[in-house]
């Protein structure tokens, strides 16, 4: 407890400017302390109570400095769940329940749904097939030619540029560097596996070490850049969506005739729901989403688990395919280019992300190093799975009801 | 408390599938007791402790049927505040903290030293210049004739249109609807005012009963979903990026040469940055995004105010753009075409959520309706563009100090 | 005919720098002359016989200052026609020859083959349902503050800017301007029909005035350029995709099941390989074509008819759709949304062009003008369906090939 | 000649459906007679004069059958020169007249002053950094886990479908092949170098091979269609953008400073115009074109050497970038990333397409094969780069002439 005394000069201090929020923690050498300070400062200065926001089973001391900084207390989110949903995987291959953080009323209920669907047809066949976290700065240099230069230095000197780049982290394994020129600009768009972290803060060390060793070999080419925006962090865009970054995951399942029957529609009914709104609606828009809610479910279990959340950008672009089978089943998959998960670092350790993935059985280190991140992968696009199966199953019944309602209404599928 | 030899029977219940885990909120007629029946049932089944995802201050009988299904706890994520961080515009005026939730080290950091550099400026200018919530249902027709007929009908019976929909709400406003046809595909781009709203389940209702109308007229056309895919919603896609949705938002400062001088940059070499990595190394990527890290900002401010985190995905679509000045300073602009936020409704209820809105001074409805949101769309712009400004003026000078660090390098930008 | 001696001399002054090869047209005052000593003299410093180049029907008096400069003769393409095409518009209506420029071999015999499957089910129903050619000046402010005033005055004063663009042109009528800001710049997008020109010349001069117009009331904003790349022109992208630029048109047809018994295909087999290659394919390309070959059969006309070639890049945009109807028959569409298309100005009255327009029923102004330029959209657009209808259908039909050769396949939709 | 008693009895036959249109070359077993008589039918069906069309330097024997069908005549279209350009390539190195096809006034002026900036700056240094022609079948399998499985068997046996491959042709190599997976979906992306074809035929011909040998390991998998829209052709698209097809090709030079006070500008006012127009307008526009007019350019190059005029939609992809040096000099590249062309196959040996490739010293095979084709590219990159210089610096002349006639405007670049 800070003394209401002591409180009020602190205040008047940072009022003044003498005294910055962040050093709080410094000062007091506790962040629980320093957050609590911050957060009366706030209620005194802005005229407002945040009881709510300082009720948290948070231990700031081992947050700040890592996860955040400034911290005045913590945010709640209620986690609901779906499932339980089978995942037939490399590495998942059981029944899980799949914790959904959201405020988006029916989204549960919707991906609970499609769970029940797909795991009634066998479960949700996931498979990881691109696996690697990528960074890529981007260089200046004089000419065309010297960034052709480099980039035929870089290929000759690989394994040279890969120890030094591994050389900063026990868990960093270089793939590949993928070069692209604009002019006078290079992009080196370094790949690395990276165990079971999401890796981005392990891939950014090793690719900074790596750019400046290439570059010393360069005396007129410039480092604009460790970010070039070819990485590609946090945007939607056409690199990752064709190349991959995290992992690329597909999971598929077949819904048996009988199920559709029961939803009282067809599988031609329910692909053509795709065809139009997920395919061709998403072709007029330009589209990197061919999907009918895939950020949903990506966005509510990021924030259960502790990922990165501005990720969600990236790792919701993808495609669901569906097509009715000759035998009157339904073939639905989900194909997520770009899906960044971790399951050791970033929020993963903080203590209701934790729990959420012990729930997975996928918390921490895998063994070997690796599979728990992959096994997490197969589960978060079965879960994908579900929801889109949950959704279009949904509209393309309600089509039908709406037909039905509608007396002399034509044949579903007529020219003139 | 539920007792212990109860609980055996109701998990034995569930397990034989006679009871669904959705049910228990109706056996209790108490969400707070069906939660933790059903955290229990995991952590019987599952075989974990979920005690920090038990801790929380939410109300689950609040919540649940409203913004959530199957609740089982809540996750916690920390807030750390930005700022104050002055922001000019049209609604807000005067300094602002802001709350940002997130796991992601460094990032409240940066946006804080992005605050002080515009603050120090004169403040952030933002100014909304579009704003409407859009849903877009795809409907299904013989041929382009029946479509154009459609879409003529649709333009020349719009007031009869705008109160049908109007009807299903007191704060959605039909501002227009947009039509595109592809062969026998029409979708109906309907855009809404909502009041403080994000506003897109109000827009939902509106435009069912609107396009049911419409489609009463035509006999030979079928919707087929609500949602098209040209809304378009939680997808990065080329419509909201031309045409907005939600808030189109733009926030922009002077950053005087002083200032940048004590960085040790220059204009010129901050914005060679920027058209380097933002606009270049975007345009490669065929990116929506370009700029440095808007989503960062974006994902951490709609987790801790309540917001549709899912729709990260196309609010963080944007351009940074920069340029020198010829007096030495350097305009910085963040442009963020589909800014989806509300202060009411969704998950800007909930106790930690409600309380970071007002510390905003923006929680719940605007006087006149409407402000509220528009106010906090400013201050969210603005706190992007101090997350920019800060990360590319760091950019800027640690290349100045790499180039100093090599000697023999040659001039910045020189050709061959 | 030029003299030998003469000749020398002249080629002498250019070597020298004396005289350029553009002034010979002024210095001879005949251009037919100055074209046959201009490819001379590059026969005689080059080394190489321009025999072919040389004989053409096109009198260089007539496009010289007009169309080109510094000619020196003329490229030959040969000319297919397909056909004859039934085309049902509502400015076309009966049968026509498509002239066909090209060097691709199959290429016509494809379209030929399309237009009898097309003709045979009733002809290509065609209809244009936007038109308007744009350009998009973009101008640079202080201020966002001051590209809103920019924005809103515009709108205030749009009757007064309309008569100030069209006092340009007896035919440019300005139709709309859309604003687009982005931080301290604005496009605005100006849309004007042009009667039977494809436009862009009458476009860009009403847009020049009208601009500078503009601009006279903000003394603090700059013209940067007159084309701000939102036009669109000459590139594929997002804005004509959507909102369109020339001709936005449909075609369709429905294709019989007879007829496609007679291929050895159903309409299902034949949507199947729609939907895999021209939808899922060009979705994962991130492509502005989810079309076979739409590019073929519009530069094909495009050099037949003396449009601006260089504008097939988006006139080519497109989708195509086909969908299998509950009788068995096959709809298939083709949806052009920027299709630039003249029958008077540009290339249009050179010798060959004309000819291929007058075969056409287009050639000219219409009465009322406009409506042979409509016309002409609506037969491009039938003959880019015969194209697809023949591809797909192929393609569809050589899979079954293919599957009854290999013994032992399996059915052709089967899920494991 | 045609006597015109069997033409009449001809023509009644073609009216009649006993004889086609594209049986005549076989009937005469002539085409350059066929020709005569299907236009002289045309003539007396359409009611339409085609004497222009009929003069044409094409022997007809030598083009039907290969390059098209069903000829009725020739197109003409005048052919300007720009130049001499000075190229300085890895396989072009001197002065060369650039040969334009066009029907756009002012295009060959431009070019030829872009020509006279860049040769007095020394040239265009023209580099090709990747090369090869692309087919990328799509294939549809039972599951995903088929489609891994085909994907590393591929994989394992490349030397072995390679050699499949290359026994359809002397010219095509097998550079790659890169694997796409969707659900059930497998796309194959073939490279390929085609010597100095722009080789698409040898191409598909090969890849039909070699996907047929593959898939006869795999008799769960159906070949739904040889070009799967990955390829890609014809299309504007991010694969290409990214990847490269045919040649990706970059052109630049630096511009003195005294070159751009002659014409009042500074290299900064330059620059300024290719940031706001060419990168910031294309972001908007999420264009494939960050450039002025690349298609102008590439489409007349095209037209006049006999290259796939459709193809002007992937080869005018690309970006121009400019920037200001420390010293005033002004650097500007162009960057394509799918130039397709070549100087064999094709258009390129039509009588007028033939001296053009002559006049540029590319004609027929190189030797080694394959340096024609390069050359040429690095010729047509240089000449875009003429282009894209000339129009950008008028464009910022134009802007300084407007701003000093409006008394009162305040400096160029200032905030408020």
């Amino acid at each position: 407890m800070v003394e209401e005394i002591s409180l009020e000069d602190i205040f008047t201090k940072i009022d003044r400017g003498e005294l910055k929020l962040h050093e709080l923690d410094k000062l007091f050498n506790d962040s629980n302390k320093a957050t609590e300070v911050r957060r009366r400062y706030i209620e005194s200065r802005v005229n407002v109570k945040l009881e709510n926001v300082s009720k948290t089973v948070i231990d700031f001391n081992t947050v700040v400095g890592r996860n955040i900084e400034n911290t005045i207390g913590a945010a709640q989110v209620p986690i609901g769940i779906a499932g339980p949903l089978r995942v037939i995987g490399d590495y998942a291959n059981g029944l899980y329940y799949i914790p959904l953080a959201t405020t988006e009323g029916a989204l549960v209920a919707s991906v609970n749904r499609g769970a029940k669907i797909v795991t009634e047809a066998g479960g949700a066949r996931s498979k990881v097939i691109n696996d690697g976290m990528t960074r890529a700065p981007v260089i200046a240099v004089p000419s065309v030619i010297d960034a052709v230069e480099l980039v035929n230095w870089v290929n000759e000197h690989f394994n040279e540029v890969k120890s030094v780049a591994e050389s900063t982290s026990r868990h960093a394994k270089l793939v590949s560097i993928q070069p692209f020129i604009v002019g006078n600009n290079v992009w080196l768009r370094f790949k690395f596996t990276t165990g079971d972290a999401m890796g981005m803060n392990m891939v950014t060390i090793a690719t900074d070490k790596a750019v400046k060793y290439i570059l010393s070999n360069f005396p007129k080419a410039r480092l604009v850049a460790l970010s070039g925006n070819m990485c590609v962090d946090k945007k939607a865009n056409a690199v990752n969506f064709l190349l991959g970054r995290g992992k690329t995951v597909i999971s598929e399942a077949v819904i048996p005739r009988s199920t559709l029957e029961k939803w009282g529609v067809t599988a031609e009914d329910v692909a053509e729901v795709n065809n139009r709104k997920n395919l061709l609606g998403s072709a007029l828009a330009h589209s990197y989403g061919f999907n009918a809610h895939f950020a949903n479910i990506i966005a509510a279990i990021f924030i259960a688990t502790g990922q990165d959340v501005a990720q969600v950008v990236e790792s919701s672009m993808g495609i669901t395919w569906m097509e009715s089978l000759d035998n009157g089943d339904l073939y639905v998959s989900v194909t997520l280019p770009s899906l960044e998960v971790g399951t050791v670092g970033g929020g993963t350790g903080l203590p209701t992300q934790r729990e959420m993935l012990q729930m997975l059985g996928v918390y921490g280190s895998g063994n070997p190093p690796g599979t728990n991140a992959l096994k997490f992968a197969e589960i978060v696009a079965a879960a994908v799975l579900a929801g889109e199966v949950n959704l279009v199953l949904a509209l393309a019944r309600d089509e039908l009801a709406r037909a039905h309602e509608m007396l002399g209404r034509a044949g579903k599928r007529s020219g003139t």
